[in-house]
């Protein structure tokens, strides 16, 4: 991670993409969301979703997943660099989730970050805290999820 | 579910508990969080947080399945009843999710639900949108998660 110094409002990331197989879909949905046209084809076809869907969950814990394996080859770079890198503290929470569009099976969901706030943290010194816009968009250019999420970040020393 | 007509606001039901295991954590973590204080013990004895503790996202989506299987044993009651059940549609989003304690290897938490507020769905006619304060507690009474969710819910014909 950048350092909170380091960081500039506006700043934007690719995080890359995932695409949602049906297995992947009814795997995280049999453990999570185990809802009929997230489980099944025939099922879901029957549904207002009208085919096998994403839990909004999914695509949502796939953000992190992206978001995590962003940040670890950002900082691998940052040390074979011979930067130092920060370290990425807790999230007090996240808000506006939206899920916009359904994610069907076989669909493929590019993520992207931007950075909209940051400011010192008044009760923890030595930790700012960034907002970040994070959207989801699927591969006809529509968007499918769009939220803010709150993250403390070191300050350098 | 309830029909959109019966579904009263300062309604709350309690949707049942679950303990997080270490292992439950780090199978959540190893597909959707891979961060060291969700993998491993040792990584998170050194980290912010003290001890392994879940994903927030997995909090979050255990809401959901027990949500899920909550509504399956109501229904279920309502048709032994005799009684129409309704349909719960789409979700569009929530807001203002906020993780307020980290959750622990063996703590168990609780979940319940609050009608907050419901109104008539302007765009889509025979639904209402109602919105849901989702609460989870600990072994400990402590508050560890918190956010409101917004559905759409079938109105009687």
């Amino acid at each position: 991670m950048k350092f909170f110094e380091d960081i500039a409002i506006g700043e934007r990331a690719d995080l890359g993409s995932h695409t949602f197989t049906a297995d992947d879909i009814k795997t995280f949905a049999r453990r999570y969301d185990p809802q009929p046209f997230h489980l099944d084809e025939a099922a879901a076809a029957r549904s207002h979703f009208g085919a096998l869907c994403a839990s909004g969950w999914h695509t949502a814990a796939t953000w992190m997943r992206l978001m995590v394996e962003h940040q670890v080859r950002e900082d691998a770079a940052r040390r074979a660099r011979g930067e130092a890198v920060a370290t990425l503290g807790p999230s007090p929470g996240f808000r506006e989730l939206k899920w916009l569009k359904p994610v069907y099976a076989g669909d493929t969901v590019k993520y992207s970050t931007e950075i909209i706030d940051k400011r010192a943290s008044g009760s923890r010194p030595g930790w700012g805290i960034m907002s970040i816009h994070n959207t989801g968009v699927n591969q006809k250019g529509e968007p499918v999820i769009s939220f803010i999420s709150v993250a403390f970040v070191q300050r350098r020393h």
